[in-house]
């Protein structure tokens, strides 16, 4: 007898979190015998938690090949994370609810470490509630700090967008360098690890000179080493570009970001490490700046999005329906590069629960001896993961989105969840 | 007997005033029996100026055409406006030392208002000092507010990235807004003309809701309005994506940017229109924002330039060199629509006299009543300047862009002069 099946995205979005979602449903489509249905929660869990079903049935073949090419998340997000059975087992209860109302034997759970979390807590309802249900973890996450695959999808693309971007500001501000600004920061997300900062250094292609400076989470921030490095980038090259982590921080943990100013207010003005960087400059070295935040432009960027991230996403999406239709539970398929020197790379799989809340760093022989640059291990490792552009089709000069109908499934327990 | 041509940039870069070097270039390769060669003001005017100038002849024909896709500026830029023959002569006078000692006969100045200012002095040398001097301005700018030509090139490329970006990003903050952040602020250039936001309203192609409020310079910002559309954006959308121009401004006249905050070095905090609107919805609304400043990667975003810019540009480089050969002087080519439904442009040309410090704004009836929008017939306008796309070529993931030799020209006069 088939089953139905429940998608839900979970946390921060991407430019290929749509992706997946595509490759779970149009895999899930080729199965109607084992997945009658696939419905989304209406923003995650949340949906789930509150029977705010949306029937993807009700979509178009063609609607649903757009999500391939269509960022931010379809169904929506939220950062909601179940807490144990023991602390609040009504949550589970309500869950085998849903599921048990909607027929639902399956559950795609697609988000980083602290979604791969909430879909272990998922999986242990079989067990602990007696109620059948097979559970796979997506793996979702600009960060890329998801343990056991070789990367995250979302990943690859904002590191492309980052090294394009990066080598786009640098040719503006090498072009005036020698009479006006002389310093571009751009400043990037990755609270805790660097890999997004890391990648800028992949605009160095074809012995382009920036990044001169990456500033990492991983390390403190020496500031004396900083100024040097910028002083002598800016004596050699006539200006110097720099990517900084939004979490760059001072040896004592505190964020370069948390600038100690006041805003207009008068609050405490968070955010901002480029600004603080550039007024560093300016006020030790004297060079005028210029500096960008990418913020939400950086993960949404689909227009720029990597070939082979999209890729991955979708492979991620249609092996989770493929391992569940094969019996497998409780794991998340990864990516496993293969040894060789063309890159390469094939499906694999970790147990949830060994994946959640693990947070996978830049390792130390990634990142440069002086603290401000990768090595060339790193961007091996980088490289392959921004090859190839997979440009969503234009209409009127704008990108083509999906607009999906969303059509709710009828709720039957109508009954209220607080959340 | 070929003269020589002198070709420089001048003012803050855009993804696409190479290719008008481009579009120079090769149609002087065209024609050798009347210019024999075109040099580049290394950094502009103030290469002519020291005598540093840039043989391009030494460059390949696949390095000049890679120019088309390169952004930034490739023989370096400046700001510096020549001021009048009254008030430095000593300018015009080693203007036409250095002309002379290369055998200068075409001049090619390549920039915004202030540009055709100073290329309006410079077509003045003829008349005033004897020297035969052939000038031909090309219009650049992001600001898109230069008169008499339709649009400036580099502006159709602002633009979409503008349009692509607050797109995605609006797809972003939509995704969680219901249990998350609800405003997304990208802030873009334009310091007295609000072209550049209102190109934010091209996202809205396809029924999709936003931007719901563009901020222009040309209006004073009205706070209470202002919220209140916010406020009425979030309810009806759920949440609130705003695009703003740097040069927002109050009744005063004081830039909204101006903050009145300190920095952490207690400076007086500058720039960042975007964080100070963030903070005043989170004061006034209390709804978690998000913001981006795109700065520089807006007019060096080659990699999602407009297809319509490129070949304007390219055009106008064109033009200004079969102009100068045809035998107009003190023009500047432009671009000029024609009437009917589909878009069509042709070449015209306007006299650099009255081109020079004329800044064109904004019409009033190309912002709605409410002053927070754009109208039909702005969007009429700016529609056909996105349209198309024109990738560059990629390596490595990565974009190629022209890698110049930038062989100089054997200086003659060995004089040393200072600016």
């Amino acid at each position: 007898m088939a089953k139905n099946a429940l998608y839900a995205q979970s946390g921060g979005v991407t430019a290929v979190i749509n992706a997946s979602a595509c490759g779970v449903i149009e895999t899930a489509r080729r199965h109607p015998q084992q997945i009658a249905r696939v419905y989304a929660g209406n923003n995650g869990i949340i949906g789930a938690l509150t029977e705010d079903l949306i029937d993807t049935g009700q979509e178009s073949d063609a609607s649903i090949a757009a999500l391939r090419h269509t960022p931010g998340s379809a169904f929506g997000s939220c950062r909601y994370k179940l807490r144990s059975f023991e602390e609040n087992r009504r949550e589970y209860e309500r869950l085998v609810e849903v599921f048990q109302a909607h027929d639902i034997g399956y559950f795609f759970y697609n988000g980083g470490g602290d979604s791969q979390d909430t879909a272990h807590k998922v999986s242990q309802i079989s067990e602990k509630m007696g109620y059948p249900i097979t559970c796979i973890g997506i793996p979702k996450t600009v960060d890329n700090d998801l343990p056991f695959t070789d990367c995250s999808p979302g990943f690859g693309s904002v590191a492309k967008y980052v090294a394009v971007s990066i080598r786009e500001g640098a040719l503006d501000v090498a072009s005036m360098c020698e009479t006006s600004t002389k310093i571009f920061i751009l400043e990037v997300m990755g609270r805790h690890a660097g890999w997004i900062s890391a990648a800028g250094a992949l605009a160095r292609a074809d012995g382009f000179p920036a990044p001169q400076v990456i500033v990492f989470p991983e390390l403190p921030f020496e500031q004396e080493a900083f100024l040097e490095k910028v002083r002598r980038s800016v004596k050699q090259d006539g200006y110097c570009a720099i990517v900084v982590s939004e979490g760059a921080q001072r040896r004592d943990g505190t964020f370069l970001a948390d600038a100690g100013g006041k805003d207009a207010f008068g609050h405490t003005q968070l955010g901002g490490v480029a600004p603080y960087l550039a007024q560093l400059i300016k006020r030790e070295l004297g060079y005028k700046y210029h500096w960008a935040l990418a913020d939400y432009l950086q993960r949404s960027a689909r227009h720029i999005a990597s070939a082979t991230d999209v890729e991955h996403a979708y492979a991620m999406g249609q092996a989770a329906v493929e391992f569940a239709l094969a019996g497998k539970n409780a794991v998340m398929p990864t990516i496993v590069r293969q040894p060789g020197p063309a890159y390469a790379w094939t499906v694999g799989e970790a147990p949830l629960a060994e994946v959640a809340n693990v947070e996978q760093r830049m390792p130390r022989d990634y990142i440069s001896d002086c603290g401000f640059d990768v090595t060339d291990a790193c961007l091996d490792y980088l490289r392959p993961l921004i090859q190839g552009e997979a440009y969503p089709p234009y209409e009127n000069g704008i990108p083509v989105i999906a607009r999906l109908h969303k059509t709710r499934v009828k709720k039957i327990l109508n009954s209220h969840f607080s959340l």
